[in-house]
């Protein structure tokens, strides 16, 4: 075995400038209750693109072999003082091969076999993981096993989200994502009503075509009217928003308070007296969110974050989700990428941009031994 | 006794016609669990507003005596259209002399006694009351008791809300209003932090006079400075917001935010883990309420309803804080009027322009008998 492997660090300086390049990591030991994975595939994720990039202006940089050096505007500099200085390695999510573990019988287990895993640094080439978050993936390669986590239990955790607050349906934005086509079958599965918002036509052919049952498309000239006959439908009171700026979620909130308000017998000043309640994962959007006021004050907006829903559904429902998705890999909980790239090729201006841009279902997967 | 007595209404026509008058209505009978209230005095709240004239356009409308004729402009026409045509009464609460009963025992027990009471027709002179709604106020005058119920069990249940959910400290914002100062009172009893904040000088003068530890001004050039030493001096990680429009609710998110980033040992790209949270429970500003990405996906903004709340609160706790209104009437609980008007005064162009722009400090209480 080698003494270092490599890894994608990022670094913003107090001046703005922000360095992604291809660096040297020592290949580190495992704890007692950790295992050494040799990582061979990991998804580009938006949560992993907050960190490697931010807001930073990627279509003036300077690119080289394995680096890129871009400036970083503001606000997103001042936003980011936390992180000045840091040498930050990149990378939720992966799978790859248990290289070697620690003395406790979990990891010990693991050695030899291909897992999923979250190690925080999945852009390299070695990677340290806890045994007890490794997800064993038997047959399937590391390609097919590398986003078992982020998207799968943030689909599930929409579903369990909804079941644990009393919904019966749920609404969900830019919806033809992998993890909207993900999110379309759990809700297949379980009976759960769902209203998919897309973009494009093709996109509300691609969810039809899976099973799709409500579609609208926001780009029509009549989508308020397709949404508010798709709420009254499901009654979805509930709704998901990776975009996060712009009027979005405003728009699903005027739905649910025009159907909730068709449905009331007599006229209130407040508005109807239905909970309405848009959560917010994701920021594809950094422009302002914008909420009008035409839907009373009988509502919510609310940030939605994998790890503190986790931590609140307790461990019982974690392991019963963990098993769903260890069953599922390939089909329900299946991803699809656009383009395998080499650490390096992360790296270079056409792929950068490409990626950068998250367009729907054109993710990348990184495969860090090229 | 006449067979009917004045009271405003207001009707909004499909064509985007709104007129408010002083019309006739029949004096109401009782039913078993009612009184029969002669109206004294009633404070002209926002929340009434938002009913008698909502977005029409004041400065060019039509005035006759007793009779305002005003246009609606959209998007507030087609908003209320649950509201088109029908001629509705206006006054959410009030006080005055019961003059009348039904025969249930509570109800008896009040003939002759002046009561606070939220009849929803109070600028009139005749009301119908729940016994069971209806404050004693012993030998304290109508104006005295008029603002029994509104600004006193909202800003208790800013408190109460704050207690539930495990919170130390409270932001408020436009907090020199009646209700604010309310607030600040009940806040220095009970121990509960405060952060005010307010627009101008004086303001900040007059909140200092009453005990306020902490009041920021948000004019002052270096608001957001101000804002942070206060959250951080209070730990205020939840706020109470009237305005809704602009980007208020954000500076206080952001400021929030901050703070919690400071305190933290490790860079997070998720930002800090931290629940913020602000409540919205009023729209003084119908403009757009503005979010940013500027503090994670760790917060709530939710709006916040009286009556929802003491719903959720339960009997019990309602009965305690209203048993501590009673008792605190012309102290923690006083309200202050700028100006008394008759229902005819109150539809004058002076009058109308001047209690609806909603400035702080200068309520309008109505008497219906002049």
């Amino acid at each position: 075995m080698t003494q270092t492997g490599k890894q994608i660090f990022t670094t913003l300086d107090a001046g703005g400038t922000l360095t992604v390049e291809v660096g040297e990591a020592p290949v580190p030991t495992p704890g007692p209750s950790q295992v050494l994975v040799k990582m061979e595939a990991a998804p580009i994720n938006p949560s992993d693109l907050a960190l490697l990039f931010s807001a930073a202006d990627l279509e003036n940089a300077e690119y080289s072999p394995g680096k890129i050096v871009a400036q970083m505007p503001e606000p997103f500099l001042t936003g980011q003082k936390g992180r000045h200085g840091q040498r930050l390695p990149v990378g939720n999510e992966g799978a790859g091969t248990v290289i070697a573990a620690g003395e406790s019988d979990m990891a010990q287990a693991l050695v030899g076999q291909r897992v999923a895993c979250v190690p925080g640094n999945a852009f390299g080439q070695y990677c340290v993981a806890e045994a007890m978050m490794c997800l064993p993936i038997g047959e399937l390669s590391s390609a097919e096993g590398a986003s078992a986590f982020v998207n799968p239990m943030t689909a599930l955790g929409f579903v369990e989200t909804a079941k644990m607050e009393g919904h019966e349906a749920i609404i969900h934005l830019a919806a033809a994502s992998n993890l909207g086509q993900m999110l379309n079958r759990i809700c297949l599965e379980d009976g759960m009503k769902l209203v998919n918002i897309v973009r494009k036509a093709e996109q509300v052919e691609l969810l039809k075509a899976q099973g799709a049952e409500h579609v609208v498309n926001s780009s029509d000239p009549d989508f308020m009217k397709q949404l508010r006959s798709a709420v009254d439908a499901t009654g979805a009171f509930l709704g998901f928003d990776p975009i996060g700026g712009g009027t979005n979620t405003d728009a699903c909130l005027k739905a649910m308070e025009q159907v909730a308000s068709s449905r009331m017998s007599e006229y209130s000043r407040y508005g109807s007296n239905q909970d309405k309640k848009m959560y917010m994962y994701g920021r594809l959007d950094l422009g302002p969110t914008i909420l009008t006021p035409s839907y009373g004050l009988q509502w919510t907006v609310s940030g939605w974050l994998l790890t503190p829903f986790l931590q609140k559904a307790g461990m019982e429902t974690v392991v019963r989700m963990r098993q769903r998705v260890q069953a599922g890999l390939t089909t329900t909980f299946a991803s699809h990428y656009k383009a395998h790239v080499s650490l390096e090729q992360m790296l270079e201006k056409d792929a950068a941009l490409d990626y950068r841009a998250m367009r729907t279902g054109e993710k990348y997967l990184v495969t860090p031994w090229g």
